[in-house]
């Protein structure tokens, strides 16, 4: 499999500004547009029903998450998805909470049913959307990320998209044909999972780099999977960046939205990405 | 009265990571959220009236404060509330801007007569749940929270629970027959107001306390005292720490957290906690 | 044009600790809620329906701010806004993403049409405002600033009360008669639009300087005018200390808190503020 450019989708982030529409839940809205805004993006928290499609149409990606949606958040997630998708805008379902509860999770469901362009959630989430589990509510191990990897599998080939499993060592699945695409990045941090809403937010910088890796006449799966891989690397460097100087999660929040600023597209060369392609 | 083993219960705490719903305000959410987790617990804050009533079925714990409640979380709060009732699960009134506007008020009222297990809130606002004040819009003083201690004791024989009182120095109070058993929590730090949502945070760690201290064949009140004198003593001890080092109320929230995450057991033994006994 | 007193207008929100009534998008309400305890005054993010109109009767000031409204934030906004028309209490607008998505823009434009004690915002919403642009999605440059003042004093006119442009170099303006009173405020830092809601958390702050700076016997718009600068270049300067101590957008935001709260009366006179002039 040929190595992929990070650095090159970086800049291409950087160069765009790229305008995400965030529809997701109200514990995490702060957190999700700073990390957009240091990363270089520019997040629209944009969710009511009577404007959510319109602002579908204009932004550059979509990433619904509806772990907090009131009955509003959720005609105005259905509204936005349906634009992205007879537009064939990028977006992100992120599934907090799926298997959990029952009301959200066919909610989640039906959302995925509209086979969007990456699945990000943890090791829990995905096995319970893939059918394979029963959700979860907390944090995930390697272990956990390699369970899983079947039922991430069998999404990414219900959805056609790409399907991100976040743990210690992320995972990164997309299937083309009788092939599968494999990554998995490390990085991070153990403190990551102490700053609740890192996880969304890595949602919404995926959905970022969709819109700045989207081009004309190359491979739409192979450049969302490339996407997808770059945001998580991104992400992971910052956390490895802040975690050597973060005195706990405080400051490490801190020190991870400075790290996601700082890095260069030259970084991204650093980040710590193995690729592998299996026959499925 | 016998000494409260702090440190058995922090230690509880960490080895049980208690699931704690949340049905807070949205000014809140996000710092409540990253207290939990750094404190070592883990919250959810599933909100919606459709999947309220059964993960309250399953958290721990349950904080009920109706801060921004529109009418669906209020919906959401009545359902949690019930299910935590029946099935005997520890839960949290916190009554902020009771007294303050009618229509918050009574719902706070009808949520009070359900008997929470603990009610935390500062001065004016526990004068105002029992009846005897206008409650308030600040911050208290060490004053306040004896003026109020009265008050504090007639709520606890109405609800039959724990009630704390934050200030400069909290106060926990419970009523066994006709002894009061009041604690007095001393610590924290003058910029601790200054950051929102800390008292509306240690509403969310006292249920994380009450769900780590329950235990089988122990007086329920007196172990839900002791819990809720923990998450007051965890809170305190951090405020304390984190004043040592803060240049002003932001790096003072960023000192919190970290130290709310490096206390361990054993400094809880160090907290400023006086206890004593009264005829009622 | 008399020099601006901004020291005394510090003195007298330090002094006051104005109550503000801050129906505010859920994006911003936590930072909102910081900035206004850290620069010396009470945050209430009171915005139900029912409960709204009894509010806005007892706050000193109110900030609407439709950023992330629900219907029922629409209809508490509506009722808010009638109680500070109806008494004369001060109130701001920040018309937050006006032009850009139509249900949103019809809204903020009715709310303007009650004539806020302040309009603040960006260049390009002050333009959507005013009917000469198209709104914005993102930041605006000096240049941007300069372009839309036209806009922003025929805003003023429309509304008979302060504009307020927020820029590289913010702009205040207000007409009385045949004559614009234009001021120009410097400080701030680049990292500034890097931080959701520094915008958003401005707002309040000038609502927040508008309950400290009427007085019996002075002229209202002079004093508004006066109030929305002070807000401006509290601002400024801390930004500009923030700024000084940055590693990023995340250490800035903390450091902005600190500054906000560490600034003295005496220091706002250090404020840059040019005071201009015109014939309209």
């Amino acid at each position: 499999m040929m190595p992929l450019d990070l650095p090159l989708l970086h800049a291409r982030l950087a160069a765009s500004v790229p305008l995400v529409q965030c529809i997701t839940n109200t514990v995490v809205q702060q957190f999700s547009a700073n990390v957009l805004l240091a990363a270089g993006a520019a997040p629209a928290m944009i969710d009511h029903e009577a404007d959510s499609a319109q602002f579908a149409a204009m932004a550059d990606a979509l990433l619904i998450n509806l772990g907090t949606a009131s009955n509003h958040q959720l005609l105005a997630a259905d509204a936005a998805i349906s634009v992205a998708t007879e537009i064939g805008k990028p977006w992100v379902l992120d599934p907090v909470s799926v298997g959990v509860v029952d009301f959200r999770s066919i909610k989640i469901r039906q959302a995925a049913a509209s086979r969007p362009t990456v699945v990000r959630g943890n090791a829990s989430e995905v096995a319970a959307l893939a059918g394979a589990g029963a959700g979860g509510r907390g944090v995930d191990s390697t272990d956990a990320v390699d369970a899983v990897l079947p039922a991430a599998i069998r999404l990414a080939q219900a959805t056609g998209g790409v399907v991100a499993v976040s743990g210690a060592r992320d995972a990164v699945v997309a299937v083309h044909g009788a092939q599968v695409q494999i990554a998995r990045i490390g990085g991070g941090h153990a403190l990551m999972p102490k700053v609740v809403g890192t996880g969304c937010a890595l949602g919404s910088l995926v959905a970022a780099y969709l819109a700045a890796g989207r081009e004309p006449g190359t491979a739409r799966l192979a450049g969302d999977f490339a996407a997808t891989v770059a945001a998580h690397a991104h992400f992971a460097l910052a956390g490895l960046a802040a975690g050597a100087q973060a005195a706990g999660p405080g400051s490490f929040q801190v020190a991870f939205i400075d790290a996601l600023h700082a890095l260069t597209s030259a970084d991204l060369a650093r980040a710590d990405v193995q690729l592998e392609t299996r026959a499925l």
